[in-house]
Parts: C-alpha cells; structure tokens; sequence
C-alpha cells in the first residue's frame, strides 16, 4: 500500500495509527499487508514494477502524484492484479486541477472522502475481488 | 438509497440482489435501510426533499443524472447528513462526459468501480460517519 | 408562476410566504395569478405548454433546471406573451456552471439576486409589459 | 416512436398528422408500430426500457433532451435491436448546443431536417435493417 | 446612478425621460438621486470612489464597459452598500461576449431586459434592501 | 450525387452496385440521376458550380472533406435547390473530428448510418422536396 | 479619423506626415477631412457620437483598443455611415490577442498592414462608398 | 492575382468586370497583370511555386481556402515579393471559422470588405510596395 | 511611479504613506523619484508616453488595468528602460482573469504580494539595473 | 514515396537529390521504389488508392496537408501494408497549427527532424517491417 | 531556499555566486541561511516537510516543478511560515507553459525577472514579514 | 542513451536485448554508447547535466516523462549536442495527453514507433548529425 500525503492534513490518524489499523484489518481479512511510503515518483514507480511478481492487489493513495504523474498511470497499467485507488478526501469537491485522477486510468475501483476508513473498505474489497 | 442504472450492465447481481444483500449488511450495522428506485429526476429530488427529515444518511447512485443534474447537486445540498455516492463501475475510466459529477459536489464520499460490494462498503462508510 | 427552489436557502420568507405577497401585489396591479411548483422538468414543460393558451404572461424561477434545460427553453420558445425570469440569489456571482441560463434565451427580462422581492418587482413589470 | 417536440413548430403537419402517416406506411412495409409521446425524460426511459421486451426496432425523436440526456443514451445503449434518431430540422443548421445529440451515440443511424417525412423515411429503413 | 449606454438604441426614451422617471419614482419612495453619467471608464471610477463616502446604494449601468472592465468591478467592491446592476435588453440573449459581466461579481442584484422599467424596479428594490 | 469514400469500408455493396440500385430507385420516383465521383474537391466544387444550371437536387456524400471543406460549404450555399447530406456510416459516433459537417451548413437534410440505403432514402426525400 | 498609435513604431512617418498626406489625398477626392487623435477611450466615443452628426464616413485605426473595448464597438454601431478600419501593421500576423478586432465588428471595410498608406487607400475607398 | 469566390455573391460585378477594371488600373499604374482562378487548391500552389520566378508581387483572393489551406501558407512563404490578401466581404465580420486565415499568415497586407474595388486598392498599394 | 489600486484594502498603509517610504528609499539609493496615479487609462498612457523621454526607469502597479488594457502593454512596449511591475496582493493566487497580466508582457521583472513593501523593493532593484 | 514540401526549405538537397540517394539506398536493401509527388489532394488520394495494389510499403511526407487532410487519413487507413510518416523538420517543434498530423493517425512510426536522411531511415526501417 | 535551474542560463552569476551574496546579505539582515538544491522533486519536499520544524520563513525557486509539480503545491501548503517564490527569468513573458506556477498557490509572494538580485529582495522581503 | 519504459509492452526484446543491438550498431558506427535508464525524472536530468561535459549527442526516450516533464525540457536545452527523441510506439495515435511531448520541443529529431529499431535508426542518424 503506497500513502504519500499527510493523514494530518486529511484526518485525526496519523500514518502510523492508519498503518494499525489496515494491518488490523487486513489480518482479520487474512491479507498480507506491505506498506510503502516514499515522496519520490521514481521510488513508487520502481515499488509498482516489483509488484508485478510480489503483489496480489494493489491499494494506492498517490496523494498530489495522482493529477499529474502519466508514469503511475503506466506503472499500474503493467500490473495484472485489481487496483484500488483511496483519497481521504474526497478529491471532487476540491480544486478543479484536482479533479483528474491518472490513477483512475488503470484502476478497478475508487474509494475517497471517507478519511482513514478508506483503507480499511478498499481492504474489504480488496479480499472480495481476490475471491473472485 | 436510490439506485438508478440496470445491475445487469454493470455486474452479475440484479437490483433485487443488491437490494437483499444491503438489507442483510444493514441489519448487521443496526441500520434501518429504506430503499427507492426511479428513473424520473423530478421523484429522485422529492425524495431527497423528503429526506431531510427522515434520513440519518443517503446513499446515491444517480446513474446517468450524476452528470446532467444540477438539480440533484441541489437537492443533495440541502441534507445536513452525510451522502455517499455509489457507482457500479468506476466513471472515472469512461467517456469523458461521466468524469463529471454533479453529485460528487455534495457527497461526503464516493465509492466506485467495486460493483454491487460498494454498496455495502457504503453502508459500513456510513455507520461509522454516523458514529463520529 | 413557477417556482423550483427553496426558499428556505434564499431567504427568510417561506413558498407560502412568497405565494402570499404576490398574490396581493397581482391583486393591487389588477393582474390575475396562478402559481406552479413542480420538482419534474416534464410537469413545466406540459404547464408551459398550456400557458399557450391560458396565460397573458409567465414569471418563471427554474431553479437548477435553468442551467441544464433544453426543453425548457424550448417550451418557452413557443410562448408569445411577456416572459421574466426570476431568481432569488444572483446566479451571476455563483459558480461558472451557474452563470449560463438556458431560460434567459426565450425571456423578456431577468431579475436576480433581490431576494423574494424579486417576484413582487416581476409583477410589476409584467404589469407594464401587458400595458403596451 | 417517441416524439417529443410541437410538430407545429417544425412543419405542417401535426403530431396526430404524422401519427396517421406512420400508420398509413407501416401497414404498408408490415410493420406493427407503437407510439409513445411524453415531456417525461423518465416516462421516455421507462418506455425504453420496455422495450428491450416488446420492440424490434425504436424510432426516437427526443426533441431537447437529445442535447442533454445521458440517461436517455444509456437507455438506448441496452436496446440490442436498431435504433434511428429523426428530428424534423436539421439540428446541424442551429445553435452549436443543438449540435451536439447524446442519442446519437446509440443510434444505428439519422434522419434530420427533412421534416414529417424523416419519420417515414425511418419506416423503410428500419423495414431494411429488420429484414438483414 | 450611473448610465452609459444610449437609451435611443435601446427603447423609445430618452436619458433625459429616464432621469425624469426616476426622480419621479425616487421621490416617491423617499429616495435623493443623484445621477452621472459619463463615457470614461477612470470618470466613472472616480465616481464610484467618492460613492464610498456619499451613497447609500448605487444603480449601475455600465453599458459596454460591464463586459471588460476589472477596474469597474475593483470600484464596486469595495462599496459596502446594496448595488443593483441595470441593463436595459437583456444581455443574456445577446453575442456570448456581452453575457460575462464583471459588475454582476460585486452586485447585489441584476435587472435586465426590462427597458427604462428596470431603473424604476431598481429604485424600488434599493427601497427595499435599505430598509433591511 | 457525389460519392467518394470506398463502400467496402462502409457496406458490402461497392460504389457501382449503389449507383445502380439509385438508377432503379429513381427511374421508380420519375427522377433523372446524374452520378459524379473525384477524389478532388477542385472538381467536386467545379461540379458543385456547373449543378447552379443543371440540377434540380443535389444529394452529397462529401466523405472526408465533410469535415475540412469551407469551399464545399460555399460551393453548396450558392445552390438554391435542395440539398441533401449523406454518409453510409454514422459519423456522429465517430471521431470528434467526424462529428462536425461543413455540408450540414449548407444542406436541407442530413441521412447516415444507414448505408447504401441511404441514396435511395434520400432519392425519395428529394422527390417529396420537389413536389412541394 | 481616429489614430492612436505611434506611427513611429509602425513606419517611417511621423502622425503629422501622415495627417498630411490624408490631408492632400483628401483634398484631391473633394473629402473634407477632420482629424481626432487621444489615448483616451472614453474621448474616442464621445467624438464618435459627434459623428453621428458631422461625419459622411469615419476611418478608425483604434489602436490597442481595438482588441478590448466593447464600448468602441457600440460606439460605432450606432453610425449609419461607412466605417473603415486601418492598421499600420498586419494585425493577423502578430500575437493572438490582437487577432481579433471588436473594431470590425462594425466596419464596412478592413486594411491593414499597409503601412501610412493605408490611410490613403482608405480615404480612396471611402470616396466610392460615398459615390454609391 | 488568384481569385477563386463568386463575385456575383459578393458584389455586382463579374469576375471579367473585375480582371477588366484590373486590367485598366495596373496599366495606369504601369503594371503587368496576370490573371489566375481556380477551384482546386492544387494548381493555386502550383501557380504559386511559379511565382517565385515570375512574379514581381502577389494579389491573392483565396476565398474559402484561405480558411483551411496550410499548403497555401507555405507556399506564399516561399515567396519573398510583397503579398496582399484581398476579400470581397469583410471576414471579420462572419462566421467563427470565416475569422482565421492562414493566409495572413504570409501577407503583407489585407484588405477585405471594400468589394471589388479592394482588388484596385491592392494594385495602388502594390505599386508603392514595388517603388521602396 | 504609477498606483492605482487602494492600499486600505491591500495592506495597512495609505498610498501617501507608501509615497513617503519610496521617497525616503529612494533618496537612501540616490533616485529621484516622480509620483502619478490616475484611474484614467488614458491619463496613465499619456504619462507613459512622457517617459520615454523624461524616465530612466518605470515602476508600476496598473491595478485592475493590468489584467485588460493592450493599450498599456504597447505604452510600455515603446520605452527602452527598465520597467518593474509592482501588485501588493499575490495576484497569482486570486480569481483566474487576476492570473494574466498585459504589463507582464513588457515589464523586466514582477514583484508582487509583499504589500507595500514591493515598492521599496523595487526602487532596490530599478537602482542595480540602472548601474549594470 | 509521396513528397510534396520544397526540399530548398528544409535542407540542401533538392527533392532529385533525395530522390537519387533513395533509389541507391533502395537498392541496397533490395527495395524496389516508386516515387509519386503533387501538390493536388486528390492526385495524391488517387495514388494511395492504387498502393491497395502495387505497394508493400508506404513512405509518405504530406507536406501541409498532414494537419487539414482527413481525407488523406482515410485514404492511408485502407492500407494494409505498413505506413511511415516522414518529415524533414521537426512538426513538433513549430507552430502549434503542425503540432497535429492527420497522417500519423494511420502510420506505423513518425521520422521527423532529420531532414533528407529521414527517408533513408524510413527505407531501412521499412525494409525492417517487411521482413516481420 | 531552494534552487534548481542553472544560473549560466538566467544570468551571469554561478549558484555557488549567488549563495555568497545571499549568506552576506543573510548575515546584514541578521538571517541564518540554509541552502538546499536539488533536481529531485521528491528531495524537495522531503526537505520541505523537514521545513515545517526548522524554518522561520521560506525562499523557492522550484525551476520547472514550478509548472507540474501538485506535490510541491501541498508540501508548501502544510507550511504555516511565509514563502517566498523566487525567479531569475520573467516567467511571464515566457511560453505559455511556464505563465502558471502551483507554487504560487502557496506563496506569500513571487518575485521574478530580477536575476540572482531576486534573490536579495526575498531576504529582505523575508526579513520584513518575520518582524511583523 | 536513457529508455525508461518496459520493452515487454512495446515489443518483443527486452531491454537487455536493445542495448545489446545498440552497443553492435554502434561499433559498426564508430560511436561509443553509454546507456543511463532510471524512474527517477531527478537522476535523468543529473545524467543530462553530466552531458553536456562528457557526451557529443544524446539519444532519449523519456517514456511518460516525455509528456509530463518541463524540467526533462530544461535539461535537454542546455545542451548543445544533437538530440533524437524515440518512443517505441507511434505516440500520436495514442491517447491526447501522450500526443504531446515536452522532449520534442529540444530534440533535433524524433523517431516513433518503430519499435526497437527505433534505436539503431537514431544511432545512424546521429552518426550523421555528427559528421556534419
């Protein structure tokens, strides 16, 4: 799970608190959990390309990254496994260069404007469409 | 919650499915769910009129009006409750015209592209937004 | 006259509050009033059609379907007689989706942003309008 | 047949005129028709989605709301039989915002600006493509 | 009040008849007119300027200057008292470069469409917004 | 009739099989048909030209220069009969750059998407358009 | 006539060879010509609205205002008499914003590019237009 | 000098009336005429690249291509004499696609909207062009 | 030194108190400085005009002008000295048409949204680029 | 091999110069060349219309018509064999107008700003594609 | 402060020249510097997330991140202490691309054009709106 | 030579197998490759600076960089060695926002989708550019 903005800005959790509580969840779930934090669009694309062997699903928060980076979009769209995009809020109330998401292009589904608890539903998703 | 576009195009679930698979979710989260359906924009906004009075929550999927209806935007804006937007499939990678949403204007959050499951995801989005 | 939004959001005075003035004002001016309000873009658009016939003029508030209706200018279109639109905020100082008014395009005259006052000053000039 | 816009307006004849004519050339190609009139963006989808059922080819005028209707693009999207759009005018001569038709986008195929006679030409085509 | 445009063009009175009207209509509701009119966009925001200190609501017609001029919108907002935008068609109906006005950013309300009428109802609503 | 894209593109019959059912079609309707086919809009607007003396009807089937031709537009506009729009494909769910006709401009009708049938819709469209 | 910008900037000639020229033109056309010069907007329309009254034509070369004022447009709007633009230099040539002319929204004719002698030829233009 | 419109829609004089006055007033002026029209864009490049050598100056009319015509543009730019871009009608004034010319592009000078007498202007304006 | 926008609202001090500042600055770096505001366009191009001959440098804060006058940027366009524009709000982050700026396009640097105190940094710079 | 801009223009050599270091560099590889060049839209539409039958390869520099000619899309989009665009300067690096090729909507691959020498990478790299 | 471009290209002084002056103009203002560069958008805002704890006060020259870079916008914003953006060049002359600036968004105020002198005002500019 | 994007999705050889036809290509050439290839757009632009010390001409694709990156821009401009843009695919018939390419305003040529070749193509047209 790649987070790149700041929880304080976006909710009372910090990444840590949110980190607790995916893992929580995701062990619930029976999920194996990775976390990967970086500002750097270099070090989340060279993650994404790992993923292509390590990983089963992707959950990604590409925070500011997400209106402006056509090099996500590429390194998601590699990826043959479900992807699920999370803002804590909801980025289509907020400024308009805001209201693109590259991410989107290579996305099963999208979940934002539900804070912290995002994580946590796309986790739930996650496993269902792992199920299927 | 309003459900607005034929489950068939969009999953394998009937809107009765759905329906039946919310309710059971909603009775688990100790939500009272009531259900309303139509394909008139003038019914959805009296219903939402309505809701300012009998609803804690709304959950919308306003299919194809979410991206021509000011109305809805309006009418959505006058319920102090939280609202979250449902779409089966995620907009985000259609045509250009269903990237808008009027809607989004006045949700707390949205869900999209998890098919029948953001329903439920929803209704756990909202137990915890009524909880807060 | 049609009337679509709250007043609640627009200012103090009430549908009923408003319905009521101007049916003084109308009496005072001599001019005979039949009041409208649906939420359904189909029920305007089947009143207006009557309006061909049964009304000297017509004072319309189209809430939000004022930036999205086509039929309504269409169904405005046809009418011969005097046309004011009305507005209790000044939707030229809202958002830019706000600021383009389909109505405008068949109508006399607009007033906005003068309250329910609005009306009252509608009448009045209708009242001029019929006289020349 | 869906006709929604004032035949008067736009040719001699009126709607019962053309109603009459349509029958007149039906009956000739063998084709059993039914029409369907409304100013309801709702009522015209409810009546298109009858017809995944009862319909083996739709004949659609829909007046304004061919310029603003997603809905009505969706719910001609889930007709599998042909669909033609007709408009009396040549809504390619007119306002640029009447150049733009969202039922196009479902449509096999067009006939506009040829009046009363757009709605039989329609009849021999729909004969055409019923019989391939 | 300021007005601008030639009244020749835009309906059977003159500047002279409209000043006429309003001092009329402006005695009736108790109100001290003051009137300036003036083809340089700097006269007219000097006037505004000194309004500052002088007026308790400005009537403003800014003829073609509503359209370009920022300067004319800086003048206006920075009066704290009621604004009422006049124009004597209705410039909603007209070319798209005269349906943007800056003045609308900083008014209160907009009257147009409505001939020498619209001062008459301007005088009025000022009447009314002043005594709130 | 102007025909210049390839029918196998656009319909299993080739340009020679069109011509001939036209011919059939319109010795039916008591029209006399001339047929011209250039890849040259020079020669299109010299035919265009010639057709101010010799024709009663033009029907056009501009292929791609539809869509760049202001010199097609003007050829056409100079015309004072009837003139309609054809193209076997339905350019409306095309390309953005498809969905705009400089013919439509100059044309009384417009039929596509229909195929080859739609000459000889438009062959008999002609006949009722020089009836009147 | 109206000059606003400097001649040097645009030629060799200074304002005053260039009014003498006109001068020497005009004398040779049997023209009386009359010369207005000001860097002042509001100026250039009160002059123009004397001309209503004294002037048989009016060549403009407005300067910068060309491509903002909408007041100069009106301005000459209400002329019953030739109006002819003239630019020193090819305004079609230069940046985007000076590409487009309110000026000529209201001008008979157009030259520009021409240098000083543009103001010849347009005095020999205006010279037919007035014979006709 | 290349023409390609009607004058017969755009003033009351004929082509031959045109090359006619042409032809008297470059003898006045001491220059040697060559007249050439057509309609395909083809042979104007191909007259054009025969200016280089040729032709002292160029007077082009381009009509409708000189909306469309990039090759055009390039092949005025080939040529170092001065270019004058005349049109019958003022452009600037028509439609949104009538107000681009790319063959402004490469002209030295454009005068449009003075009939046909723009032709003879464009000769005077040659003329001193040559002389410097 | 021209200024035309109020201080009051653009930070605490008056623009006599800028003036004295920039006049005690000014003599700290050995510029003599010269005050003009005026809400003229005109007036404030006649100044510019004059300092071509009586400025070795320009310092300006054209307000609203800034954001529509043409007419300012060829003023400024005309002088070959150093010109510094001056806005004492951020006008970068303001509405989009506060976003453009015609004095940009002639200026030598832009100083703006350190309030008052732009000023004084400017008369700083004007002073290092008069000596290089 | 259609070639149809002024080699003069864009490098030293002259379109016989390419032409001879293409027939040896076609030799080479064992490519046997056709060269085709004409400034007519239609000659060249013709000619690709006969490479459905006599070519394996298609090389082809538009000229100006790459960014107006759909018709030259078309005509390229009905080949089979492998299309390489080639331009002796760089399109993207120009004005914005030849930012856009028609022709790259059907091409294999783009060779641009390599001047003379792009047409022998062009031979080299289609030899390549034949041999796939 | 933060600086990213090459001086060579924007002036004559080296980065390691400009430090010099700033640590000694720093040192006279009684200001502790900390420079950081870097051509890595993720080191930038690593640093200035670490600048929310030990900064006092912000200088920026984001070179070309100052046109795409979203995330730096954000890191800026989480920021309580004021920003100054810095740069060399009159990016408001430049090409379009380069006339919008994200950091803006977040910035007290932009200083630019005036050299490696720009950076100077910051301090000073910084130096000030600490004291206040 | 930096290449960025996966070879797997653009062809059949990896990029192993490029580098090892470019190192062949090259020898046979005479040139002497180094090849840089990072996610990071910060290490991509150090490896540019590092060139314009230690390369004499630079073969680039930017992959998704390309069409986001003004700084990959600023870097390449420094340069003043020649520079070959490649992309494996054709980027202009991909989606809009890969159509266009900030490297191409640097690059003196580009060379798309040919696919690996693409390199060796760059490398003779290189040898090429190096011999002149």
């Amino acid at each position: 799970m790649l987070g790149k903005r700041e929880p304080k800005l976006y909710g009372k959790q910090t990444l840590a608190d949110i980190e607790k509580s995916c893992a929580v969840h995701g062990k619930k779930l029976g999920l194996k959990l990775v976390f990967f934090q970086s500002n750097s669009e270099g070090e989340l694309i060279d993650r994404l390309h790992a993923a292509v062997k390590d990983a089963a699903g992707v959950i990604i928060n590409a925070g500011a990254l997400t209106h402006t980076s056509v090099a996500l979009l590429d390194a998601l769209s590699i990826l043959k496994c479900p992807v699920i995009e999370v803002h804590l809020s909801n980025i289509y109330r907020r400024e308009k260069f805001r209201q693109h998401s590259y991410v989107s292009g290579a996305a099963t589904g999208v979940i934002c404007g539900l804070g912290a608890e995002g994580y946590l539903l796309a986790l739930t998703a996650m496993k269902t469409l792992l199920k299927n």
